[in-house]
């Protein structure tokens, strides 16, 4: 099994990266990773966690590498020679049968798209993420890859989703929820009413519209949304996440008792903070690409580099993309791509 | 001053919305309440709060009133002498200066509109919300009034909001944000891309995109969404945050030792409770209709009608809507009423 890594890719790299793979490969012997970034940057650490001269690395230089602030847009184009592009290529050729990256999400994006290529049947990819619920993890999708959506791509997305949650939850019939602002099917707007009556012909298990406030109590193992909403909410998640935690600490500070009290719930209060930690997942699935890839966070530490590293031979052993491809076809939904070109047509005229 | 009170509106009416009017009776010397509802299923809370025979209450009796699970298409058409409905017609004919609900939001977003009308110059309400951040409250809006917006509806929900920041925080310069996907004005979906360019092109102190995760630092004083999106947002907020407390407790109560420090901080969770609680605040604005109106939560506890009913006069005192008309004029950004019939006609086709 062999994972490429885009090794410049995150706000730490390449230290956390090459930290993570090394890692990865002593706790995984099966494992061959293909490292790409630049050479020069990327050997001090090589040479810091005794990975000079591995015999399951391979170093693959690449002279160029996109910065997180960048236009994504325009990063893979302008740079064909970024580590996310190298590795993206060493996919697409099969020599490497994952991705790696916690670097620039757009430029993974795009960059898979361009070098990999989408599944038969499936138009638009999405990333795929776990998210905490009272009652155990669910699975949120599309957290970002897809911005403005139609509803054969939130279809597909059940559908690809429906796969994840066989593989990460060992669900044998994950319930799928449609994200929406009320539980009847006529709540939503245009594009959660179209895409709910696709939904409920298709060979799901399709538990309706789910609303944020049931969410995470796992009303639903997997619930699908566009891009826009996905994103949105992920980030307000992490972005409450962490003002709670800046509340959680001034209201413990403002008095002895208060402090002491802290201090007898430390351990408390760090099994908290793992609840939200997404090192554990391991990662995004970017899903509906023909190759398998995983989405770091950027902020990722050495162990969510490992863990991604992990899920990503999961996937590959799987089989996720072989299920996927099979079920969109089964679905019998078809594709965007004529309504697409019917779209763009009468943009042009 | 007089304020309509829906009677019958909130999980818990009438009797939580009695008691409601009681402490804002006593509270607001200067106060007249019309109580809107079925008088027989009223009384008996009217008695037990002392309000029989009350010189600055006056009941007005309705026959039906809308349920918190009916449809909203419906409700206010087939029941044409719901509480809701008598109450937004009081405020149109200026028996009443405000209008206070707690029930189906809905429905009361549908009776004002047919009722009250909107404001000159504005197309489409929205329900403004007050949430909390680490550096001080900010408004969000449209939280649900709205599910499909235009670019133009966002621009309103931009001065409307202005406003009631100005109201709310006694902000001079409100900074308003767009809630979006990244930080730069490319970033979006089609809506928000085309938002941004109206708002940077208006009198505002508009400062671009804000994102999910700088939310809660209070980006901006004034963010505005389309009310899908704002929807969610909200309820995901709230669930996130229940979802947060369970797990505290859970933590919390795993041992002995995490139990005595509980004890000691018991008084401090109870601070981090408030923070997020929505009574304080005095329920959600609904903007652009000509009166005043405000929307208690579901849920909303006699405190947060009492809150509630502050509000309304504060806003009336406030003179929100020659404000939000003036501005809404100044703007000069027109309104979408041409567009949207261009686009019924090619539906109708």
């Amino acid at each position: 099994m062999k994972i490429a890594v885009d090794g410049m890719g995150g706000d730490n790299a390449p230290a956390v990266v090459v930290e993570g793979v090394a890692e990865a490969l002593k706790r995984y012997p099966d494992l061959e990773v293909l490292l790409v970034g630049h050479e020069k940057r990327m050997s001090p650490f090589i040479k810091k966690y005794g990975l000079a001269r591995h015999s399951r690395l391979t170093i693959v230089h690449s002279e160029q590498f996109v910065r997180m602030d960048e236009p994504s847009t325009t990063a893979v184009r302008a740079k064909k020679d970024s580590s996310i592009a190298v590795a993206a290529s060493l996919a697409a050729k099969g020599d490497a049968d994952a991705l790696v990256s916690a670097g620039h999400t757009g430029a993974t994006v795009a960059a898979t798209k361009i070098k990999m290529r989408m599944l038969p049947g499936v138009d638009r990819p999405a990333i795929a993420t776990i998210m905490p619920a009272t009652q155990g993890p669910f699975i949120l999708l599309d957290v970002g890859a897809n911005i403005d959506c139609k509803p054969i791509h939130l279809a597909h997305f059940a559908v690809m989703g429906e796969v994840f949650a066989r593989l990460a939850f060992s669900a044998l019939r994950p319930r799928i929820g449609l994200l929406s602002v009320g539980e009847e099917d006529v709540k939503g707007n245009d594009l959660t009413k179209e895409s709910f009556k696709i939904l409920s012909d298709m060979p799901l298990n399709f538990i309706g519209n789910v609303e944020g406030n049931t969410l995470f109590h796992k009303a639903a193992d997997v619930v699908v949304c566009d891009g826009f909403v996905g994103n949105v909410l992920l980030k307000a998640c992490e972005g409450m996440a962490k003002a709670s935690m800046y509340w959680l600490k001034e209201a413990l500070s403002k008095n002895p008792i208060r402090m002491t009290g802290a201090i007898l719930m430390k351990q408390a209060f760090k099994e908290l903070k793992e609840i939200g930690d997404a090192e554990e997942y391991g990662g995004a699935r970017l899903l509906g690409i023909n190759g398998i890839c995983i989405i770091g966070h950027g902020s990722s530490t050495p162990k969510a580099i490992r863990n991604a590293i992990r899920v990503a031979e999961e996937s590959v052993k799987f089989g996720m993309n072989r299920i996927i491809t099979n079920n969109i076809a089964e679905a019998g939904i078809g594709t965007g791509q004529n309504q697409d070109k019917k779209n763009k047509t009468s943009e042009e005229k």
